[in-house]
């Protein structure tokens, strides 16, 4: 991994080593999706089935997953591996539950309350990618919050294998929820049946979850149509920043690097610390350690683009990542929570050197499906809110409108819209 | 206004009746808007003074507001308007600091602890529109969540008059934020100075605010630029749909469908309604009080794509509503209260014959900036949450990733990940 030390850097060369990676979009990329965005969009399940067939390899009768399907995925599983997603999910019910919107009402003056309730959205089209690796976990962390928002219509979408069946493991964690329709697409296909609908796929309402360009590409687009579905947020690379004191321990921040790494070749990762020796060492184990990583290729890749940055202090780190907006933040420091209010943009944080970037990916009871690219200087990752719409509500009494109406009317008048004043003025006039 | 009977029309024609008048946006708009956004990019503030010299005919030297112009402004405001300003603004900080995101922390397992916490957005860029009128009610309705948020760098822009000045009641409202920085801009290029920031303007991480058809599609070029900012929500022509039964006051819901369609001629509203006679009585009404309306012609317009609904009963009227997703929903009942578990999508919902859509445009307390074009399928309106990220936390110490270390390496590995094993395998292994 490239070694640069902050201070010595001048504006230029530190706005380039913050910059992410860019995913190499071209305009023929755009215009293949859209291409087969119009495809479903005109064609619905004909189009699904030949897009399957010349893109993942498989010719599909039905594309949906039958009950039989689901029944087997969830039998062919150990018990081990049943046992951990019951474990890891019964933690992510746990945390998301605790953040469930509530309900308020405020008397606002005599006579007015405001309140504030939260419906779910249906229905919800999730999908989960199957690139390198399918990702279960991908799927909890999209079922649970759905479910949590009480979505009764829930569409999940995931690439078949060559032989025409799904994942198993995926399905079995789809199968916890109770009439979630799981179908067997990929890739932009998938977006745009959910964003158009056909015979077989419910048009949704709401897009969720990551993806590869092409995914994320055909998100952006239908998200941009005047009458397509709203999507949970813009997908990209992932990345980790870690911010480590000398305290720290060079073989758990290597092989925290290395997680983020393995994930794809345009996964990015930075090291910050005011220690040279800790830098050096994790740069050593970062080595030794990759020496014997199956995804070594694509992760050797990702390094390439990664940095170990020599700060002055942790406060120049906390700049600095405040900055870029990191994904996922670890904090590999001996007193962490002293730094957190100074945090103002992260997907989510790490605490300490008992927590590893992996206990978040899987277990630990917050949501994986988070901001990349600097997007989380304005977005969130996924909680249940992310599945609901707040409506507000407002009651006047006789006694409310006899209150705030005057003032209703002063405003109005200062806009010059008459009716709005007229509206407020004839029921003033009307008290009982 | 057209009147029908809803059993008495078949499925197209019932779609038709529901459709959103259309904003024209041609193809020439989207490309004279992308000509604005490239401008502004490229040259900045001489890109600026020229459009404003173009679309507002005005020459600016400067485009901020000045300290003296804000102080001005609030001094020429009658006493009665800013008290009206302050009675409003207290009411509406009242409801939506009820409604700031809390913090929460859940132990998931022993040692292991999940929080989130929230951080507001900075810069926020707020648009306040100023075509037929300004529009001093959206800028309460921008600023108060933004300064309850805690946001530290707001940006207000709104377009200037001929002679150079701005409206002072929405110069009065802005000046209630300390710091607020207000620009002289309107239109596409407003957009595109907060979405690339100039040397005057700063560049924005998530914009706010309605405007017309010009402002909607540069929000929505910016957000789909992959370092832009992001938006509030799609924004469209205003609409209401009333829910009267036979015991409404016709004078009352004539003056609440007028309201809404004097807010511009592609505006939409809806009655629907048991009662024959109520219907009769509404239309008469609205014709007799159009007479005197100063903004009738613009009124007309939107009547004229505006529907009376003859229904079967109340629960007909609630499923064509949820099908349209209204931004306001007026329940003109005796028994409002009972039918709101069954309302699904709607902006903002009026309760009961004393709740004028007027009272929440300006001073109950919920916000006016809401979704439109049935975006309230899977949008929220505004609120404090809008201007801030919420980022989750996660500690675990020794003990917390002895219990749930092993959950995560049993993932990790289904899923091939093993870089994602090591780092908590590692740690289990070091475990003291």
């Amino acid at each position: 991994m490239r070694r640069v030390v902050w201070s010595e850097l001048d504006k230029t060369q530190r706005e380039l080593l913050l910059q992410r990676p860019t995913r190499n979009l071209s305009a023929e990329v755009r215009g293949n999706v859209q291409a087969i965005m119009e495809d479903v969009a005109l064609r619905g399940d004909a189009a699904l089935r030949a897009l399957t067939q010349h893109f993942d390899g498989v010719a599909l009768d039905d594309l949906a997953v039958s009950a039989a399907e689901m029944a087997e995925a969830s039998e062919s599983l150990s018990l081990e591996l049943r046992d951990a997603i019951e474990a890891a999910g019964s933690r992510i019910e746990a945390f998301h539950n605790a953040t469930r919107p509530r309900s308020v009402i405020v008397e606002t003056a005599p006579g007015v309350t405001c309140e504030r309730i939260s419906r779910p959205i249906n229905p919800v089209g999730l999908y989960v990618p199957a690139g390198s690796a399918p990702l279960p976990s991908t799927a909890l962390m999209l079922t649970i919050p759905a479910a949590l928002a009480g979505c009764s219509n829930i569409v999940l979408c995931t690439p078949p294998r060559k032989d025409g069946s799904v994942d198993p493991i995926v399905l079995a964690v789809a199968a916890r929820i109770p009439g979630i329709r799981v179908f067997k697409l990929g890739g932009a296909q998938a977006i745009a049946a959910m964003t158009f609908g056909t015979a077989s796929v419910p048009r949704c309402n709401k897009l969720f979850g990551p993806g590869n360009s092409f995914v994320d590409e055909a998100k952006r687009q239908a998200a941009q149509r005047s009458d397509g579905p709203a999507i949970d947020m813009p997908a990209g690379p992932s990345e980790v920043l870690v911010i480590a004191d000398a305290g720290a321990n060079a073989e758990f921040i290597a092989s925290d690097l290395l997680s983020q790494a393995e994930h794809g070749a345009d996964s990015q990762v930075f090291l910050l610390s005011e220690s040279a020796e800790l830098l050096d060492a994790v740069s050593a184990a970062v080595d030794r350690q990759l020496e014997t990583l199956p995804r070594r290729e694509i992760a050797s890749k990702a390094l390439e683009v990664s940095r170990l940055v020599q700060v002055r202090d942790l406060q120049e780190a906390i700049d600095i990542s405040n900055d870029y907006a990191p994904e996922h933040l670890i904090l590999a420091l001996r007193a962490p929570r002293e730094w957190v209010d100074r945090i103002q943009s992260a997907g989510t944080v790490f605490m300490g050197d008992w927590t590893p970037e992996s206990l978040g990916d899987y277990c630990s009871g917050s949501n994986h499906v988070l901001p990349t690219g600097g997007a989380a200087r304005a977005w969130s990752g996924l909680s249940v809110a992310s599945f609901m719409t707040s409506l507000t509500l407002q009651t006047a009494t006789s006694t409310g409108i006899a209150n705030i109406g005057p003032c209703a009317v002063t405003l109005a008048e200062a806009e010059g819209l008459e009716a709005h004043a007229r509206a407020a003025r004839l029921r003033l006039a009307a008290l009982p």
